[in-house]
């Protein structure tokens, strides 16, 4: 049956699951970038980016895993990209050039309506103003039977959490600590949102951590 | 040289050095022993406990090499025992039994002044009443070339951190979920403090992560 997931994203030591300060040259806010160097190492990441290497084991497969049966995604606006508030020329399409990773349609939250943007590669952005309900419902439609993959950053993943509208949450445990940035966990009490730990396994660079909504 | 170090400390995946609501029945508050329960498989706590069986490996090789070396302990209050206020009658010696497994001198926190206690097997509690330096000055001078372990609870750990006199700090990342309790480094900026990352080591049921300070 169709999900909704969260997939490889990563946290700190410190609990940050991105750093501070997200602007043009960090993506992921100041030092984000050590909670994805897992899976830069990974043979998944470096073939997405035509690279014939990369490691293979524990957490390439997970990488891979975090890719397949998806069907839709959903991003918070600042995952989009570091514009805030209205669209102006409409210039800004996404950190990812041309052809972005995601290869299905993509709902951007955001408080600003936007017209829907075609990508190469079958990326297809459409922006979503009324909320993280009304995005879930058309990610759920356009994704049929498989996934909906929830993105990030933080404050969509926080969101959807304490809706309690994410069904598996996997969580890659970094051994970095970042010191400042945005906490994913702090404050949510996940146990009583009805989250329990499902499955744990130990890659090389990351402790991944399975979560899973008791049904 | 003598180093003054935290070994062995579990945090779960959402942050809690502790489960919330310690008292009598829950040593390490409520949920808190999943933090503990890598330690619980290793050959060093089952031998420390008279049984002959145990695991081997990366988590039992980490367990003993924390015992190692140490020549004093510093608890804080809440670690010796659920008591608060004054010592009343005295008849509180720590959750240990008879034979505690320090076998060193071992520094309390503490607001109320209290008379040492020489327990089975060379363990000797000593009550300080004037702060963490005063501890930390007693117990370098009782540890003599040995080190210096801080056990904790959380609280105890992060006065120690904050005030930069904590060399070596060793986490054990663990795949469980508290959902409350006593956050461990929420709200330290450990970077900013003078701590990176200096090794992990990836075991079976935690993942370890060291930390020191710059020198």
């Amino acid at each position: 049956m169709s999900k909704v997931r969260v997939s490889s994203f990563a946290i700190s030591l410190d609990g940050f699951g991105a750093g501070p300060g997200q602007d043009l040259q960090h993506p992921i806010g100041v030092g984000g970038l050590a909670l994805m160097d897992w899976f830069f190492h990974t043979r998944t990441w470096r073939r997405m980016h035509g690279h014939p290497d990369g490691e293979t084991g524990i957490d390439d497969d997970l990488a891979t895993r975090g890719l397949a049966g998806i069907g839709a995604w959903i991003l918070g606006r600042n995952m989009f990209g570091p514009v805030r508030g209205p669209w102006r020329d409409g210039s800004w399409k996404g950190w990812w050039g041309d052809e972005p990773p995601y290869h299905t349609p993509v709902f951007v939250l955001t408080h600003h309506p936007r017209a829907p943007l075609a990508m190469t590669g079958g990326t297809a952005f459409r922006f979503v103003p009324d909320g993280i309900h009304a995005a879930l419902r058309q990610a759920k439609e356009a994704a049929g039977d498989r996934d909906v993959r929830i993105g990030g950053g933080v404050s969509t993943i926080r969101q959807y959490l304490e809706a309690g509208l994410v069904d598996e949450l996997h969580l890659a445990a970094r051994p970095v600590l970042l010191g400042a940035g945005e906490p994913l966990l702090a404050g949510l009490d996940l146990p009583a949102l009805g989250y329990d730990v499902a499955e744990h396994v130990v890659g090389v660079r990351a402790l991944h951590v399975f979560l899973r909504r008791r049904a």
